[in-house]
């Protein structure tokens, strides 16, 4: 995988940790046009990449990402429509890259220092786990600003409770990393100096899985999280059953019964 | 706006935030149908009237409010059918005052002390946001008189996890503040000398971003928390191109761009 | 009520508490066919019998519960088809305990020692109320051994918010029952000495109810739960009408009133 952009930076291990680094400082790696392309196709290439188990969203600079570019949002508005043909295909485009975190395959964990705004909170909300640097922060702050945060609300309001996410939305309060942990926005606040080192090692123990089973849970659980329960009931054991047929879970559970390690097919 | 009850009070600031203080302490605030008739009519005045931005629900006395008025209810039995058609004009009258808090275009926050019970913590639940003094205390006690409370767990279901839910209505025990708060019921328990400030520091906040953002944001929150993740993205992103052509986000972006402070069209 | 298996010991109080305790030490409770056959009569028959008010559900042995027996589990591939109609009949059968356990008219709750993984996470998961000691433990491991924990995700998903769901699923770690409290899996970690003093005094608590009226309660608990806001409305204002003109709800409120002690219809 070749690292071609400067705003994205491409980083894949060799056991299969893809470092995805937002590097756009200069704009505060805001989710412009070229940055929501850039991310949605490594995402998207990610997803079929075989050599890829794991993806880490991490960001450089003081900002993790600002939400939307402003300023090219607002040269939107110079169209004969005042930008509504515009501002619906970006809406269309960054709701696409955040559908493609929670539908991409391979787990997506963030690694979040600085500060996440707007778009960027919703990133981290979209993703499966987050680690924060103790001196991160979150807000939804459209309502100081007229716009309130309608598309990150969907990604924020599916990890905590209602009063918690209306208190970020109607505020637009910044809210620091241990308690954006409190209310499930992370999963965990950790002293800046050991984030990548914790995010890391989440990383190699989900890596060290087969992709497979983790292909099939990740959809599944996203799947059965929006079924009233019998629904879920049923759809889950059928995919207990297909997964108990494949290979990795033969191989898996006959491992485990002999104590020796597992070898995944794809490994 | 007049103060023309004596069991709700009202209480318009200059910056738009209108105090709501149940006042029927005799009663310990209970929602008898007077109680919610003024509530109801309050609450959906206040929807329509542009002098006011945001709602704090208070209460005098040692109770915030003890739900149905049990005396009123049993007196309903009386009647040929024992009551069926009177039970079930209060339920939807009690029903219809607690949606209409969640229906309602602007903001309420709850500023609770005493004691919130059955519909009394129905009331908290429903509120966008909701600070309690310490002292304050919850519980949903319909299960020691055999009166399961099945109408307010709408409601609390609906802020809290299943297990702290369900502990709440099978046991009927009173939770304190500081624990309401760790379940999600309320967003903050603080002492009780600083209720007060907390909450109106809260309002004022809010009452200083636009009325259309808030509304437009409110509405689309509690209608996207219903639907399924893709269906809440196609709506959430229309909600946000039409939010981005109002007249309130363009000056809002504009004067964050240019640094300085908007002007809201209704102020 | 014998006491006929020695897998699942059966002692119920005079006040109507039941005691299901896991007594499949060597197997680590698992949920063998045996097991979940028996649990899942146990649980049946309490629901119809009216000397049954509440269920707990204990375990002796280290293990709380292993989850599926994985020896059992790999016999079935010897089978023409590979086991696919013979795990097809474990999961329907699993899911109908764990389903037999949120629709059971009895409140259940999890006394949780020792470790509880895989389906034996999910039995927690699925109880109405859980309290686990201290030292107690757990973890949807599947993915060590390359099955997903599909089936338990879907208890386990009803509980916690996504994160902390999918940090349990994709990394297969231990959770120590003071954070499986904190993230909602349990409702309090109490010291192991304590454990059965306190899942003992719920138990009588809610014991002391009236069972039409905890009858009515769970089962309209989990079906608002499922549906949009105004439906739950509707739906519950129609259980509490029901539930008014029930003998228990006008005797309890008749007690309440003149401040005496209820005498529930069942007792």
């Amino acid at each position: 995988m070749k690292n071609e952009s400067i705003i994205l930076l491409r980083d894949l291990s060799e056991d299969g940790i893809l470092r995805l680094t937002l590097n756009d400082v200069g704009r505060r790696n805001a989710l412009s046009e070229a940055m929501l392309s850039e991310l949605g196709e490594a995402i998207a290439g990610a997803g079929k990449d075989p050599a890829v188990r794991v993806i880490v969203l991490a960001a450089n600079g003081p900002a993790f990402c600002a939400g939307h570019d402003l300023k090219e949002m607002t040269a939107g508005r110079d169209a004969e429509d005042r930008g509504r043909a515009y501002f619906t295909r970006v809406m269309a485009q960054c709701s696409g890259v955040m559908q493609g975190i929670v539908n991409c395959p391979k787990p997506v964990i963030a690694e979040v220092t600085g500060i996440a705004t707007a778009a960027g909170c919703q990133l981290v909300a979209s993703c499966d786990l987050a680690v924060a640097a103790e001196t991160a922060k979150f807000s939804t702050p459209g309502v100081h600003i007229g716009l309130f945060c309608s598309t990150p609300m969907v990604a924020l309001s599916r990890n905590t409770t209602n009063k918690h996410a209306m208190e970020m939305l109607l505020t637009g309060d910044m809210v620091p990393a241990a308690r954006a942990a409190e209310i499930g926005l992370v999963n965990y606040a950790v002293p800046e100096a050991e984030l990548q080192a914790t995010t890391m090692e989440m990383a190699r123990k989900i890596a060290s899985k087969s992709s497979m089973t983790l292909a099939t849970g990740k959809r599944a659980y996203y799947a059965q999280r929006e079924m009233p329960l019998a629904e879920a009931y049923d759809y889950a054991s059928q995919v207990m059953v297909d997964n108990m047929l494949a290979h990795d879970a033969e191989e898996g559970i006959g491992a485990f019964i002999e104590k020796r390690a597992p070898r995944w097919q794809d490994r």
